[in-house]
């Protein structure tokens, strides 16, 4: 089945697999599930590794439902420890969901997602109802989650009430009837409890589908606003593109995998040529840069952010130390062969025409190889001969 | 201060006792809290430890605050394991508590005591309130608890909601605003935790004080309703003194101190009679049944219970094949002299009167001195003749 083979491809877990086969089978739409963090939200390309997940859902007919997690940000840090963590109002949640879903509508079609937000039945649960809830799993069991388990080792306080927040979460499930639920590998406890509960319930349990963390542009840790390691959906072309550069070249292949559109076998191509040498990991990042940039901002924006960025690198490769030289207001119409004369790097125009044609001259780092070549302006431009000769025109 | 030391007398632990010291000083009426379990209510000498230290406050005009943990009873077992633990009605808990009530009158004076339902405020709570309470603790906290830490250690599954029970029913210290709290030693742990919410709602703590658990007739365990190892309140007298016959001559002094309202300095005595022989320590039972009882059942009923023993205990000394002797009708008003006559243990009328006299007879254990005593009846009663010959008149 096509369908099943696409929605499971980058995945990390699919639990059941053979469910989620099953009801592909059964033709309806199904409700698939993702919980969202309304508190100031800024979309980054890890997000996009789930959402692009959630289109692919999208555009097989399926039903995309954002379960905004507004009732814990209601509440706040409740140790009171955080200043930051202080309950929000229901204008700032509004904001932040308005802000969400034009991120996340770069990505989703947006206009049919259902947006629901899990105040709207968390709030109304009673202590009876909690303890019920809460009798549905063991403390063992809720110790066994990655980071509860590594912070209960490390002796580092867990509060109690952050036992009580996978749960909430998994009772969305329950009660919005999810089909599937998607999230970042580190949510698989989460989502299986979703499942579980809904089993509880005597409903169909959910597939729970997990995609992998994207590392962030510092190669070391999981991409995140905190660590300014992020690349934004909403990032400019220009800065994307250059922020793409600077990722660790042993992180070419998951960004080619995780952050583009790119069907498998084109990146295994790709790869092939880095492993083989046809392709040098400059020109395959390039290439990357280009296709994520061209997702966010279309083809022509991001030819233009290739250009600026191959002008604006070269420029972060010069010395740190470059001499400048003052141009008289005449100097604006000159050629490069001319300027090239004037600066005393050609003792002649002939001289300086010959240095361009062997493609010694560059502006800005690009070689130029018209001796005529006169740009809107030369003032802020740096001008470079050979490897080590540099000026910066002011 | 004497009310002090009266108070701390008996208690495992007392904190913080200098706070006791004080507010007892204020001289105004404390609260004193107990929670209780509503659910089949059989009170016990085990129960009457804590409800006489409760006695004691009291005594001295504070007023007594009993708890009825009735909210999770109407919950029952939400894990669906225990059918016993079903949901209880509100009628239900009404007769437990008339029940519990009239047993614990036995000890309390019932009538000037506080009972209040902890339903009334709990059921109301919601999910976001749990949560700012659950905040408040930590799970590493609660894994101390004895019997959570020792559960988890041993691998048993620690359902999630047994964590929410601690914290309701320190909540309820908040809601009473008690300034003292009584339990068994085993509760220490929930007692500090209702003193920790009061203190982070901006209240004085309150001070927890805990009662020794008093063992079983079977020196082993607890004393408890499940190990049938109880001496209940309501327990008639006879057999009230009975079981506490039965108790190890290890645990003497246990039930002195806990089981009776003796003076520390008597029990001392009693012990130092003990350890120089000058007091055996079946004597020495005999004086703590009667004490026992008597708090029970009063004086006269105590010494009737004392005598009842004395001729019961012996018979159950009787070899186990005791011989009948068949009674025709007539022998229903022979007195005792001629009925020995009659089985052939005297010759003749007179060597009877002289057996009697010489305390050489006994009747279901008991030496009679009269031989002209007539029973009501002679049927069912074992006659003693010297130490070795026996018989069951039928």
């Amino acid at each position: 089945m096509q369908d099943f083979d696409r929605l499971i491809e980058r995945c990390v877990d699919v639990v059941a697999a053979h469910e989620l086969r099953e009801r592909l089978r059964e033709g309806r739409p199904l409700r698939v599930k993702l919980g969202i963090d309304p508190s100031g939200p800024l979309l980054h390309l890890g997000h996009a590794v789930v959402l692009r997940k959630l289109r692919e859902f999208q555009d097989l007919g399926h039903k995309v439902i954002l379960v905004v997690g507004d009732f814990t940000g209601q509440i706040g840090d409740p140790t009171g420890r955080s200043e930051a963590r202080r309950p929000r109002s229901s204008a700032e949640i509004q904001a932040d969901m308005q802000s969400y879903t034009e991120q996340a509508g770069l990505v989703l079609d947006i206009a049919q997602a259902e947006v629901v937000y899990n105040s709207h039945w968390l709030a109304k649960l009673s202590f009876a109802d909690l303890i019920k809830l809460c009798a549905k799993t063991t403390v063992a069991r809720m110790l066994e989650r990655d980071d509860f388990s590594k912070r209960f080792a490390d002796g580092e306080a867990i509060a109690l009430h952050e036992f009580l927040y996978p749960l909430a979460v998994a009772y969305d499930s329950v009660v919005l009837r999810s089909d599937v639920e998607l999230g970042g590998n580190e949510q698989l406890f989460n989502l299986l409890m979703g499942r579980r509960l809904q089993e509880e319930a005597g409903q169909r349990p959910q597939i729970c589908m997990t995609l992998p963390i994207l590392e962030g542009t510092d190669g070391v840790a999981r991409m995140g606003k905190s660590l300014n390691n992020f690349i934004a959906l909403r990032e400019p072309a220009e800065q994307m593109f250059g922020k793409v550069m600077s990722v660790p070249d042993n992180l070419l292949e998951r960004y080619w995998r995780l952050g583009t559109t790119a069907q498998a076998a084109q990146v295994d191509r790709l790869m092939a040529g880095l492993a083989d040498g046809s392709l040098s990991p400059r020109d395959a990042k390039l290439q990357l840069a280009g296709a994520i940039v061209e997702l966010y901002h279309g083809t022509t924006a991001a030819a233009q952010a290739r250009d600026h960025f191959e002008r604006t690198v070269v420029r972060k490769e010069l010395p740190t130390d470059v001499p400048t030289f003052a141009l008289d207001g005449a100097a604006e119409n000159l050629s490069l062969a001319k300027l090239l004369v004037q600066l005393g790097w050609a003792a002649s125009h002939r001289e300086a025409e010959r240095l361009v044609r062997q493609g010694a001259v560059k502006i800005d780092g690009a070689r130029i190889g018209d001796a005529r070549h006169v740009p809107p302006s030369w003032r802020g431009k740096i001008l470079q001969k050979g490897n080590h000769q540099f000026v910066r025109l002011v």
